[in-house]
């Protein structure tokens, strides 16, 4: 399929590796982010002026920004974080355009159209929910005194730092209104990708807003998961890559999968991983993602590649290993 | 003269009220702006970041805005101040967009070029220095206490709520490097205009930089000198028109003036004015310039009506009687 609607759902540097990708291999593009951060800039802001976190959506603006130099430096302009001993030290610029946008307009969606604008952005970006989300997780030895006892730990930057394991997570308020305008764009997508991203505070807080798991379950676009890398320290440490699959599974358990994409060079036990993804009902397509560098990130072009044949195929390589 | 290239001089409100008007009556417009501010947004980005203070520069480049959506909306944008119980208060988008670009860039004119540029802006804007200033005025009485004594008020906003009278500015560093890009803008202007503005923190002030004095003195341009609708309460309480006129000459006795516009509604001696105004060299021109709403601002529709009148004759009506 030529120029997909595609939807890429995540946060962070998941989402701007994803969008950065998919943006060269569609014009039809839509980013719904996360608004569950309390961590860094963003959560003072959130703190200081009762906004939803800016900071998801700011990185993933920039990941579209267009490709020319009006476009390159409004978005390294957005990116750009003061450095001082003061008030204004680690606050992204991009942060407070956003929220002055929000101010001014009174209007999420439509602060965010100003932004995307002035980059150039070639596709669009959403908040999954229209009110700031609190993550709660359900964390096994969140105390490593009880390494046996689950508690609930609360806030995005406390979950992706727990010492202990989380088993799943919810969110508070627990029936969020969804972005309108990301309900409409699931349901009119061809192709929605999960992920890269951290697991449990940018990729599965998606699913928990009740009206946008709806609508992932119900849209007839297919869905692509594509796996981490590496595990995340403290999130995911000892996951496997179809323990990712399993816990995706348990926070939406009516979501079909059509392809999973792992990278060839990472998967540990392709063997299990292909089951994993048979027990979903989807494919497993295994290609080179990675950066040659060795660092655990994906690179855009590869990725981009991958997506390209995913998209071509409809449902991904290792149904058909003779399109590979 | 039609489309003259003109240069405007000043700080703050009046600097925004005369490029409002300069705006409609040439393309080829140039603001250079005082950077002495200690106050505010601005004072606190200084301090914390060591830049120069954006606020003045930020004002100038919002009346340059473009006239179409685009332009009005990063104009609010840019002015929107935030307003809360944290870091943020009272800091204006604009001062913070500045800033960015400037540690980005390393560039002061060229971070300003990118702001005009996202504006849409009907000229250029410039600062009157490339390193932050303070104003120290010599003020008599600024202890009550001691109401006949002469002493030392350091600060733009110490200068400008002094409870005493200011005698006349001079610079911390006394000679600062001025802009190149304004020095060149003088010396290939037409007119030259002054004020109206805060007349000891915002006109004289660009007189008080030696490299721009000089500028100023030597160009070929007419030299423009627009009066203010009424004393400035704490900076030019009880000061005349023609005392105005005075510190002027006081602080820059070689700078001819060719043309002072003053309204003929709030001139009080318009003999003692005239005088004073020969005394400079130049011609008093009287015309309805403030708003009809009886505040002390100026209408940039009748003060964009008496730059064309003065651009047009050359010399402004009261030489020539018949041509008004």
């Amino acid at each position: 399929m030529k120029n997909p609607k595609v939807v890429a759902l995540g946060g962070g540097h998941g989402l701007y590796a994803s969008l950065s990708a998919l943006r060269t291999v569609t014009d039809r593009l839509t980013g719904v982010v996360t608004v569950a951060d309390d961590g860094g800039s963003s959560g003072r802001l959130r703190r200081e002026l009762g906004v939803i976190p800016p900071g998801d959506l700011r990185m993933a603006l920039a990941a579209l920004c267009g490709d020319d130099e009006w476009g390159r430096t409004w978005s390294e302009v957005i990116q750009h974080r003061f450095r001082s001993e003061g008030d204004l030290h680690e606050h992204a610029v991009g942060n407070l355009l956003i929220v002055a946008l929000w101010e001014l307009l009174g209007d999420t969606v439509a602060g965010l159209g100003w932004v995307g604008r002035l980059l150039g952005a070639q596709g669009r970006v959403l908040p999954m929910a229209t009110v700031p989300l609190d993550i709660v997780a359900d964390v096994l030895g969140a105390d490593p005194a009880e390494p046996d006892r689950i508690s609930q730990v609360r806030g995005q930057v406390a979950c992706a730092s727990t010492p202990g394991k989380v088993l799943g997570v919810s969110l508070v308020p627990p029936d969020p209104p969804a972005s309108p305008e990301a309900l409409q764009a699931i349901h009119e997508a061809d192709w929605v990708v999960f992920g890269p991203g951290s697991w449990f505070t940018s990729v599965l807080p998606h699913l928990k807003v009740p009206e946008l798991q709806r609508a992932l379950v119900e849209t007839p676009a297919r869905r692509v998961v594509a796996l981490n890398l590496a595990p995340q320290p403290g999130e995911t440490d000892d996951f496997s890559q179809q323990a990712h699959l399993e816990v995706l599974a348990e926070h939406a358990p009516d979501l079909r999968i059509d392809v999973v994409l792992a990278d060839a060079g990472v998967v540990e036990e392709p063997e299990a991983l292909d089951k994993a993804v048979q027990e979903l009902g989807g494919s497993l397509v295994l290609a080179e993602v990675a950066m040659k560098d060795g660092s655990p990130r994906h690179d855009p072009a590869l990725l981009a590649q991958a997506f390209v044949q995913i998209f071509a195929t409809g449902t991904g390589g290792s149904r058909n290993p003779g399109d590979w």
